[in-house]
């Protein structure tokens, strides 16, 4: 008799954006003349840029070719497009890589969930709280949890509250981890650490033997020079810490699909009888065996953001996000809205007004505003209070939204 | 302290391409005029259809556009691909199924490796010898063996033995098992399923509640129309089978990257207290929180496809690399080579002369011809004395190498 994963069975129902679904269809039915803004979801909306849109129809058209033809690439991606990542993303911040510690994948949704494979089921696991849920989710499938209590936390995983008070960057876990889930650029706070507080984590990691698992799908937003987009321009982080970028966010590739994750050969891991094993060669062994490498023409266009003239396109779309931002935060601020976020990230977290719940705020703004966001407390108990606005938006719609909110939230 | 995944460290060196690449590479080095043709690797070599490519570009355009452009899509894939198999893969075959139950990826590895994580590690698995290695190691990485016996048979999984007296289709499992890998056509040894032969197994997975996972991949290379192409052909199939197929070699698709995933809704398993669960529902969970979606252009090439003029095209290449078997196994066997496969399957499964082990094979067909194919030994104990030849290669190297191998090889 086939048995069943069980610990599937202790996910909670996928909740959230289904329930924002359902509320602004009923909204809408009963108001058919309303013009809902969608500020929700963080999905880009901006075109690829020509040059990235050149460079995907060249490789489109190499497959039609007897001589120009691709078939099976390599597992970890190719190496044009890891050495352009290495050479144009990573040296300029001071971070030299090898070739053999980037792995071209399909996505940062399918890595970090992934990851967890070469771990022992028995790791400690820290993760934030608010927090992208599949960090969360993916632990309890694997079966490291238990069931989840009341509000929503899962028995077995150590959960690091951001709050107000600690400036949404979480502190260090109260209790002895393994394995640490940091985000910075923050989904959903927007908050960044400073170089100051990143190596405050590199340094605990290495002192405590855990390793970091360092979410970067956001690096591209940070503006100010000070604040570190790899956990690489920290000393010491390739002996702890596995880094994840993506091309969605940076590049609009949310329908494209390709992003990496680098494993430093220097960063092992332990048996329980105390040995050290490579990740490295895990994360290549699981990737070769489990993977089949990234679409072709996909990794051409990837390879194209970071031409000349593909990334100063790229550049110009990450302003107008960063620029939208800037509006929404702003806007709410001078209508007496706290906010946070929104300034080195795409996403602006502000406090509900009056302490309403979030998802009562949720209600407010779609029936006051005809504004969708999304509900803090959807992303852990401790963004209840909280609301998530997205900057990924078409310009006029982000305008119309805040001049909305500015004269009709009462 | 981190620990690893110690399942991993079970795994044997990947041992069959890398040495295939290491002695290729002396011999050529020693012989620096021979001109080596490779019938190894199972990798498409003719480009994409126009028709295809066509579709390709118009996708790549739309990502250019304001008002065309795709961010995120369904996880599940896009229902214009789905609508479009369901129609054209399966309908004719007298399969109807319902858009929910299939799932769009990125490749038939992935699937067939990921799937496992929707079931318990308890349960007792059966695999083919010789096998496609990922269904052996995927087993061991996700910890349901202990360590392989000097023969490469890992402890714990039940092995079923494909040998010239059951012609290359198992036996039931001598043991009970709770799940079951079938690949028809199969990869290494081009064998495929007649009805009767299927049904059988559909049968047996009924009687003992095992899950059949029934992997399809070379099922567009069929031509004899009495063999099935889908396990869903066999009357209650639905209940006890996954299938996984995939556009890889069906369309050239191997640097691409599409594939898909049937999981029936009338499919279940059980929890150990013996309650019903919908595999169906596990793997949308397991694929909406691990995976993001196959890239818009590339679902959109796929649908092409099956386009009149795609359809026509696509098998105007599958015709070629059959033609390419049909002169590989017939040019064998007037050399008085023993050959079974070749037919309805692109993979030709040839008994060593002399009783010749699979590498002293691999040596002098490499030596004495030029050729390079694959020990079948690296595909499993069962595989010795055997050797497989890929159709996946242009024709005229196809025609050169049975000509060498009839006058040269000793």
């Amino acid at each position: 008799m086939a048995l069943v994963n069980e610990n599937y069975l202790k996910l909670k129902a996928g909740y959230l954006f289904p329930e924002i679904g359902r509320r602004v269809r009923a909204f809408a039915e009963a108001n058919p003349l309303a013009r809902v803004i969608r500020l929700g979801i963080g999905d880009v909306t901006r075109p690829l840029p020509p040059a990235v849109i050149k460079a995907f129809h060249e490789a489109v058209e190499d497959l039609a070719g007897e001589k120009t033809f691709m078939g099976y690439g390599p597992e970890q991606g190719y190496g044009f497009l890891i050495d352009t990542i290495i050479e144009k993303a990573y040296n300029p911040l001071g971070v030299q890589l090898k070739g053999s510690e980037l792995f071209i994948s399909d996505g940062s949704k399918c890595d970090t969930a992934n990851i967890l494979d070469i771990f022992a089921l028995g790791n400690v696991v820290a993760i934030g709280d608010p927090v992208y849920p599949v960090y969360n989710d993916t632990n309890v499938m694997i079966g490291r949890t238990g069931e989840a209590d009341e509000l929503g936390y899962y028995k077995g995983l150590v959960y690091m509250p951001c709050t107000e008070e600690n400036g949404f960057t979480p502190d260090f876990p109260r209790h002895k981890v393994d394995i640490i889930y940091l985000c910075f650029p923050n989904n959903p706070t927007g908050a960044v650490a400073t170089s100051e507080q990143l190596r405050g984590w590199v340094n605990y990691a290495l002192k405590t033997d855990a390793v970091i698992f360092f979410d970067a799908a956001y690096e591209a937003f940070i503006t100010d020079p000070a604040i570190p987009h790899s956990i690489y321009e920290i000393e010491g982080a390739k002996r702890c810490a596995i880094e994840f970028r993506s091309f969605s966010k940076t590049a609009g590739f949310t329908g494209v699909r390709c992003a990496l994750t680098v494993v430093p050969e220097e960063l092992v891991a332990r048996t329980i009888s105390g040995e050290a094993v490579q990740l490295n060669n895990l994360w290549n062994r699981r990737q070769s065996t489990k993977f089949n490498g990234v679409s072709y023409p996909v990794q051409k266009a990837a390879a194209a953001v970071y031409s000349g003239e593909g990334w100063k396109q790229t550049r110009e779309i990450i302003d107008y996000y960063m620029e939208n931002a800037r509006i929404i935060r702003d806007g709410l601020a001078s209508a007496g809205l706290t906010v946070y976020g929104g300034v080195n990230a795409p996403y602006i977290w502000l406090k509900t007004p009056q302490g309403l719940a979030s998802w009562d705020f949720f209600d407010k703004l779609l029936n006051e505003c005809h504004v969708v966001g999304t509900p803090g407390s959807g992303f852990g108990p401790s963004g209840e209070g909280f609301f998530r606005l997205s900057a990924f938006a078409n310009r006029e719609n982000v305008i119309e939204a805040v001049e909305r909110i500015r004269g009709n939230l009462k």
